[in-house]
């Protein structure tokens, strides 16, 4: 009896003392990120010293070369660029779209990837419609030569702004195939954003092979909203639309990696990372500026406060999120060709803003190992970790085998205000709330890789899903 | 055994009928709330329209004016104007301190209840000190007849910037008597914010009545900074202030109050209050526009929604926080006066970001009641309901016998930022954040009218404390 009291009285102050020490190196990662702000730095860098970043621009092989200096001078083990192709369009000269009469121009921007107009202005009747489907009753009849804005505003409604903007999305990703089937010359799209102003939020947007490729352009939602108007009143203006944007060949480009070799487990692969890449209007400081600057700042917080990992950590800067998302698909690729063991990935690209906590998109049973760190986190203000969302850079990793992927969850309000916008810029982002986001993944990352996850039971996951 | 069976079964679905009630009536305030943001249109108002509201600045009678219309207008019950005598400190023309010899005067104002320096211009040597005890050392010798410069930055350590403000609040507040002591001429005090601008953050100072009073200003962080480096440098500045600040008579003033009576137990009186008053710097839009918008909004939103309250709901627009905090005081007196039954008291005085929840100033059984209805307000982001401070207008209830008071807690990485400043207005509020404030204050509200609290057991609380 004694034994086992004296094993009990070892076992709980060993316990303790593994969670005093825990408590100590979250305390150290904060102290040190807080007293020094570098995540705000390094995205002035990026964000006032090169500027936006879109696939394949000379913007966006600066910021390589930028990310990749800055992470070898922070002391990684090994960085290197990781060779990707990708699709390479081009905006050109700005888009114009006006009610025809007008001088003055809409608040307008071509979605990405979307054709241009050949060198002419195009014009065609304004039809307005509010969702999809509208089109397939309305038919070729009325559909035919016109211009179709979709109208569908963000539903106010739903708390987390991610939410409503899935709401809308379908306009901006489906929109010209779905009206180009019944004839329609060219899209608008209202921008998705909560916010009336007079900021077009750009995009990327899809065609789908077998239908006609026609231009598609957001405009703002006060211009969307004027439009609207003038079409209750009804008014049928006509719209002209002159774009310049093209997809040229496939290009080179690069991912960039930095690792820190792990003490234990070398082979057990934790990738950390966000998006280098941005939309061609703002300085793409929400996104993803801020997860680059999370990533960096994560492993410099880790290595200055001394944490050696037990696995091997990678802090990837990835390419072409945006508009093809070749560096997620690649980096995954490269990843089954080599047999790697990938054991977990984090991303951050939902913005710099306070962070509220983490979303898991993996099994159950690990989802409830991570809650197990709440009282750890909660000091900090991270106070959800939830099942969810992991990053669409990672994504392509769940193709190689079971992986849980986590996403940094921010708060959220302000987020598509800026969204893909012109407004998108370093002076929106608070530099303690960007420097909180680092410092948590930094301590999730020293969790995960001190204690790890469970190992995955593959039938018991197939039950979770039925 | 069948009866029992029975008797669970009819138990538990009404227990998930009234959690079904519950959570579709608190959809129904965030669904009326987020597609109308009617509080930031009431914020929008009082700061553009009316602009800050220093307690018995014309402004201040102006904004009574408009709460005691909106409040009627908006369906209360009674809503009148409560008589109250407040401190009466005026600014007028503002106060210059300057680095003597040189023409550009420091970014300096005077702080809120300090004495101006009599229609002259004052100087003295700078002396920087960064503890109140410092002066005890360095004693009369060295303290006479110089301006002393509190300069002890925000400690970024703190998550919570409140306890960074806290760690730095007692130079504001003492920093005066604590140099009088010692024959300093004047004090000047290091902005209380995080953010390094050009700001000076105003506030309320005391006086200690058996010492001298000599004129107290805040300087931005800026200018504090840059007088700390000539100082490492070796150079002693000489310091010229003016500053045309006053203290007249006290003089009437009001707090607005609209009830709603309980049709249950209309003697229960819960009171929801932000105060009205502001300093004279910015349109005092988080502090405490935000607060007030919340009272206002949080109101509308019950009534709208059709709620009936069975307690006696009490909004109230304090007047004088910053300054005197008679608002408060008198409410309390009064409250005592007619042997008022306050049950609970929630204050909105933390600015108007992102909801993360509500802090507890009452028993734990309190505590622990409030937190069964987490999961409830779980999907509105509200993840933090924890015991903690109340708020200033609301604290002088205790003192009428045992009360829990509530208070608001927003997201607090920017509050700092314009606190007190010239910053504090609108264009920083967000309507969102600020209208999910109103809607998690109602539904809290809702939550506390709807199951009451349980009854107090002052012994079980004796032991708490001990």
């Amino acid at each position: 009896m004694r034994k086992l009291l004296l094993f009990l009285c070892i076992i709980s102050s060993l316990a303790l003392s593994a969670q005093n020490q825990d408590s100590l190196r979250i305390r150290a990662i904060y102290d040190e990120a807080l007293t020094s702000l570098k995540s705000y730095d390094y995205l002035r860098e990026l964000c006032k010293g090169i500027g936006h970043r879109l696939t394949a621009s000379p913007n966006s092989y600066k910021a390589i070369d930028w990310g990749y200096d800055l992470l070898k001078s922070l002391g990684a083990d090994t960085v290197y660029k990781q060779e990707i192709m990708v699709p390479h369009w081009v905006r050109n000269e700005k888009s114009s779209v006006k009610i025809k009469g007008e001088q003055k121009p809409l608040h307008a921007t071509a979605l990405g990837m979307s054709i241009g107009t050949d060198g002419k202005t195009i014009e065609g009747e304004l039809l307005i419609v509010h969702q999809l489907k509208e089109l397939d009753t309305l038919g070729a009849e009325v559909v035919k030569d016109k211009i179709v804005l979709y109208n569908r505003a963000l539903n106010p409604r739903f708390i987390n702004t991610g939410n409503a903007y899935g709401s809308c999305f379908d306009q901006r990703w489906w929109g010209a195939s779905n009206a180009a089937k019944y004839g329609a010359k060219a899209v608008l799209v209202r921008s998705l954003s909560l916010k009336e102003d007079s900021f077009p939020h750009s995009g990327g947007m899809r065609y789908v092979d077998t239908i006609k490729r026609i231009p598609s352009a957001a405009i703002s939602i006060k211009d969307a909203n004027r439009l609207g108007q003038l079409y209750l009143n009804g008014e049928k203006p006509t719209i002209t639309m002159k774009m310049n944007c093209e997809l040229r060949p496939d290009t080179i480009h690069y991912n960039v990696v930095a690792e820190i070799k792990g003490s234990e487990f070398p082979d057990e692969i934790i990738t950390i990372g966000g998006h280098l890449d941005s939309w061609d209007l703002g300085e793409g400081a929400h996104d993803d500026g801020a997860g680059i600057a999370h990533t960096i700042e994560a492993m410099r917080l880790l290595l200055q406060t001394g944490y050696r990992p037990q696995r091997t950590l990678r802090f990837v800067l990835f390419m072409n999120e945006e508009n093809g998302n070749m560096g997620g698909k690649t980096y995954a690729k490269y990843a089954k060709e080599k047999g790697e063991n990938h054991y977990c990935a984090i991303e951050s690209d939902r913005g710099g803003f306070t962070p509220r906590g983490f979303t898991i998109d993996g099994p159950n049973e690990h989802v409830k190992h991570i809650q197990q760190w709440a009282d750890l986190l909660a000091p900090y203000d991270i106070n959800v970790l939830k099942k969810g969302w992991g990053g669409v850079d990672i994504k392509p990793l769940k193709e190689n085998g079971p992986i849980t992927l986590i996403g940094y969850l921010p708060d959220n309000q302000r987020y598509f205000d800026h969204h893909h916008a012109a407004s998108d810029v370093l002076e929106n982002v608070h530099p303690r709330e960007l420097e909180l986001g680092a410092a948590s993944i930094a301590s999730l990352i020293y969790l995960i890789d001190t204690y790890g996850l469970p190992a995955r039971i593959l039938e018991q996951e197939k039950k979770e899903i039925h």
